[in-house]
């Protein structure tokens, strides 16, 4: 049997060199200033697919950012796995907490620090180098092979949905293969088998037709900031739970079983607090860290920002303040109908003289598989295989919004097999990927795929 | 007698080309980028001042920008006036609410357009040019004037507080007369006899060491967003008054004479708030508009950001929120005191997991003055022979933090001489001088001096 331990360590330098070059690429969704960038990077991926192997590589445009398409259909009476992943990154700010620059990519202390290093570049990357690895080696593959990448999953995978039902017959697979998760600690792999559903809204306040000088006006007309700040301390009450009302329906009680399974996760919450040097943790009474994050919902204000922000004093009254909000979902919520309660429950408190505007946008719903399946076993035993340790089936609190359509559109199983690790920055400064997991995780993939 | 009304015609376009000139230096003392165009904007006002025919012209440094002094003493026996005002103007943002670029002078519809114009390069520019008319046509001026202009009045005059300590006697004066203030409206002059006080201080909110990812920690972890709207929501009661322990203490009641002196100003508030664009006023209960704005105290936030403020959707947990907040105080309340207070307030509202940090900024005492004054009176004279108008005694909701300091170390009296109207903006994008209040402002100006 070939050594393909041997075959990764030989190819380790050329394959972070690449990545790094991928990893340089700005594919920032959400920002169009970088649309080129976004397409950039699924050229680059396409290029990469092309050269490990794979067939019929197809760069799809949409409206938005392209998908990438990729097969290898050479095992006739096999199961066909879909991999997916995505090429777009989350925005960078607030680039002054950089230690290094985001899209310069840097080796520290074995990991490797670049926006998108774990989220989801990294990850993906895996999959590619080790179908290269498998073609070279053995030249085939021990199945069938799909890559279905896109280029919007930061921002809601908005022309992934209508691509997936347009093409269910090119896409058709058993499994659906996806590396966006987290092991639960170093050497401590999980398999995720439930994700939140994600919404979000953005919210306008306006008072006058013009920001007013606090002098003249202060104590008479409305100010919007302050409008801003008693909507949104309206959403949540003093305990943490959102106050929108039916926010919580069809969100599952706790079973014994499942808190069960939560405590398995072994979280300290002491050592976490202190780890995010915080003075507290704080959330829904009731609930452990891990039941909070796993199977309860969240409203959080993301950002939020109106009237003067530069340095010193200016004495104004502002017209306009605005805030970003997203929801992670569980259990029966659906998005739609969470929005439209939020969306009425901000229309209703608005103060006098202040004008409420709101804008929907995201919209995924929660994914659960059962943790019984036959192939989350196999993954189990690949990770196994490579670790030394058994998985433990988790509860992720973020949320994949397309794996619940994959899995519905496709009546495939979806197994999360993940990476990373819950302490590498995703979505913040200094996101990286700890070198050891880029090393166990192409042979954890190359064992899995071999084990169909 | 000479014809000011002929001189001041057939300058009018040379006066107006001088005053956009120095409009379009961008003196925004808040903004250390600006610090140069400061310094460039005193500069050219002592050579103005030079022109006009004023002596000892001085620019004299201060730790933070400069302050200009120049006189013309030669009235022995005649009482002496100090001619106070400010050089440095307000921030411009936002920007983009411009309909003309705040730094590039242009006149329309007989109003000058750009920041400063009335708030308080034009205004002062009035008492310019009405002393160089005199010198000019008669050679001589009726009294003694010394010019004290200072480029931080829109960021609390912190270095003229010192500057006036340390030069009593070379500022000494009968009279100090400044014109910073509004008229009620077009044709109907006011003299403002109360300024209210300001303090201001900046809020910060930390949680976590870094953002973090909503999905792998929302609803498990404190949001810094949360946390703000919560604090700043507490400084209000549903009523609009402050819910700061102590805040209201030594705010005077208002007496039946005061409330049918602001009942005089005729202020209609459906006009008011048809104007403003509002859907409703809005302000403590048990007071007018004109009661609220002038002799009432307020709190504001004049800004407030955090999180992510860019294009799109980031699902993140900022660890980080700001504020900016102003109070206007009347009466004996004092700014230190009231700081205090607030921080108090503040500190001890923090919700779980928030670390509060809260900065003091500046300190001015609110002031009046006696309606009986004698000067007033001949102040008054001189605008009903201008403007065919009496005008009113008034008191301003804003604050010019010198003149209590003014009037309390040189011992005098300080008119307020206003020529800008309510509407021109200041502070806000489009700021305008009404010219006819230019022309009949020089004319007041000179016809005040004579009266001495």
């Amino acid at each position: 049997m070939v050594s393909y331990a041997d075959y990764f360590a030989r190819n380790r330098d050329a394959h972070l060199s690449e990545l790094k070059e991928w990893l340089s690429i700005p594919s920032v969704s959400a920002e169009s200033a970088h649309k080129e960038d976004v397409r950039r990077a699924a050229e680059w991926l396409a290029e990469s697919l092309k050269r490990a192997g794979l067939e019929h590589v197809e760069i799809h445009p949409t409206a938005g950012h392209p998908i990438v398409y990729a097969d290898y259909l050479h095992a006739p009476g096999k199961p066909t796995v879909l991999i997916y992943g995505h090429y777009d990154v989350q925005p960078v700010d607030p680039l002054h907490l950089w230690q290094s620059p985001p899209f310069e990519p840097e080796i520290r202390d074995n990991k490797l620090y670049a926006r998108g290093a774990t989220d989801d570049k990294g990850q993906l990357f895996l999959h590619v180098k080790a179908l290269e690895a498998m073609l070279r080696e053995e030249g085939t593959l021990p199945v069938n092979v799909k890559f279905c990448v896109e280029g919007e999953e930061e921002i809601a995978s908005e022309h992934l949905h209508p691509f997936l039902e347009a093409n269910r017959d090119k896409l058709a697979a058993d499994a659906v293969l996806i590396s966006d998760t987290e092991l639960l600690a170093p050497g401590r792999p999980a398999i995720c088998t439930g994700l939140r559903g994600l919404c979000s809204l953005e919210l306008t306040v306006r008072t006058a037709s013009t920001d007013l000088h606090s002098g003249t006006y202060g104590g008479g007309v409305p100010n919007a900031l302050h409008a801003l700040v008693s909507l949104l301390d309206s959403l949540h009450d003093s305990e943490g739970r959102v106050a929108v009302e039916g926010f919580y329906d069809g969100v599952p009680e706790l079973t014994e079983e499942m808190r069960a399974e939560f405590a398995k996760k072994g979280i300290d919450e002491e050592k976490l607090r202190q780890s995010l040097e915080l003075d507290a943790l704080f959330g829904e009474a009731g609930y452990t860290f891990a039941e909070r994050v796993g199977a309860r919902p969240t409203l959080e204000i993301n950002g939020m920002y109106g009237g003067f922000q530069g340095e010193g004093t200016k004495t104004v009254i502002p017209c306009e303040a605005h805030a970003k909000i997203t929801c992670r979902l569980v259990g029966t919520q659906d998005p739609q109908d969470i929005l439209d309660k939020i969306e009425r429950h901000l229309c209703s408190h608005a103060p006098a003289g202040a004008k409420v505007t709101v804008a929907q946008r995201e919209k995924g719903r929660p994914y659960t598989i059962d943790t019984a399946h036959p192939l989350l076993r196999q993954a189990a035993d690949a990770y196994e295989a490579v670790y030394g340790a058994r998985p433990v089936f988790t509860r992720d609190g973020g949320s994949i919004p397309i794996v619940e359509a994959f899995s519905r559109l496709l009546s495939a199983p979806v197994v999360l097999m993940g990476f990373g690790l819950p302490t590498e920055n995703l979505h913040a400064p200094n996101e990286h990927f700890h070198l050891e997991n880029f090393d166990k995780g192409l042979m954890t993939i190359v064992d899995f795929l071999r084990r169909f």
